[in-house]
């Protein structure tokens, strides 16, 4: 199911900067017996990236109603939304009274396999590194060709997902999740101050962290301390976490910290 | 007029990844008396970029019909081809079997004051910066996110383009054109390895300069010597050249390069 401004539909103007610039951004998160997972992260972040590329955010009622109707449609799928600056005129200058477009579209739930989350997934250290866009970091914007560029790196399908890192060799993290590494028990996770994207299931695990006393910090991490790490693991809102058995031939067990994180996460899902 | 693989209409499909991710490329040149502005160049830079990005780009044929359809119904007229990589299932993976999308669309010609090309435009020095990605370097593709955030940096109607800069405070062009600056009887451009849009009128000038020996470098220039040059100019396929007669506070007059390289645009243009 889809709905362009709340309204049942298949197609966007032809004239919409979402196509013509990748002007928006946008979210995707599971929607399980018609609820959607974790709606109010979902919506603050969405709010907070729509402002800062200076969208006028739909206000949460509004998504919360196209919700609802997908939910009493599908209960069970993963919803994408998406919110464009609108329909311009030709040229880059935002239009004076912008009418933003509202995506909401609904896909089939994953059927990933078991092993995913129980043992872990093989991943590939990408070539393409990741541009430091200070102004954009973080947000989960539709300027997303290098993603798209790293996911077209490998077609073995076993594996799952691909890590990324920025010119100066430091980790970001995966093609579609953030990641998380733990050494000495402790846990590391990438800084997003220069690229990258700020996903939910990253807040929720810095959350989980902190109320469960495990030191996290949030810093740079380079390829080497990446491949000393004890375990890893990524995470985002549909796959929730899956620990990373290997990235190329370096293999790693799931790991202690992974499985307990794994377990606080699926109690938070359940809620 | 909007061709959507050579189909009238006004909309796209709601998953096509040229809106979900930015996923392909684009032209923007003038069609006058029917027929497309120096449509062999536009055509091989289309097909360079898609090629890029692993794109294919339809056959030159398929868009000259399309251009021939809305040069009959609008003979002069700006027209803008996007070629995406077509629909695909969610997730970052570019489809086994991808059907690029065409879309042809038609504006008016735009109505520049004459003084734009006569005595030259204001300008401003964009705060954001242009991130280094050397793999999409040069390429036209529909991640313009940043283009679009320096355009919206100023709303004095006075001010006509912004120049954009690297991290390194290297200028690489304005938001929707290419720079030349003139130093001592000779012409620079910057180099556009790691950012940047390589247009087809960029092309143009370096051809003619040295069609015509004015000495030409292709090198990074630094904001004090974009500052300390004695003439500028940019050019895109739809403005040809306009002089820069002002950057924020700094003034330029014409250039004997500029009014020279004008001419010789001028003539291409009307053969």
């Amino acid at each position: 199911m889809n709905l362009i401004n709340g309204v049942a539909g298949d197609a966007v103007s032809v004239r919409d900067r979402g196509l013509a610039y990748g002007d928006g951004v946008f979210r995707t998160f599971p929607v399980r017996g018609g609820k959607p997972a974790l709606w109010q992260r979902q919506y603050t972040k969405l709010a907070h990236d729509c402002k800062a590329i200076a969208i006028d955010c739909p206000p949460s009622a509004t998504l919360e109603n196209d919700l609802a109707q997908i939910g009493a449609s599908e209960p069970d799928c993963v919803v994408k939304i998406i919110i464009t600056r609108g329909d311009s005129a030709r040229g880059y200058a935002p239009p004076s009274e912008p009418k933003p477009t509202r995506v909401v579209t609904s896909s089939a739930l994953p059927d990933y396999p078991k092993h995913y989350a129980e043992t872990g997934v093989r991943t590939h250290l990408c070539r393409i590194r990741l541009a430091a866009q200070p102004a954009l970091a973080g947000i989960k914007h539709l300027n997303r060709l290098e993603n798209v560029l790293a996911r077209a790196e490998w077609s073995d399908p076993a594996v799952t997902e691909g890590l990324m890192c920025d010119a100066d060799d430091n980790v970001i993290g995966g093609t579609m999740s953030n990641l998380f590494i733990g050494k000495n028990s402790k846990l590391l996770t990438p800084e997003l101050k220069r690229c990258g994207v700020s996903g939910v299931m990253r807040e929720l695990v810095i959350e989980l962290a902190r109320a469960h006393d495990i030191p996290l910090q949030i810093a740079d991490i380079g390829i080497d301390e990446l491949l000393a790490a004890d375990e890893l693991f990524v995470v985002n809102s549909v796959i929730g976490l899956w620990p990373v058995a290997a990235l190329d031939r370096k293999t790693w067990n799931k790991g202690a910290l992974t499985a307990r994180m794994q377990q606080w996460i699926v109690n938070v899902q359940s809620d």
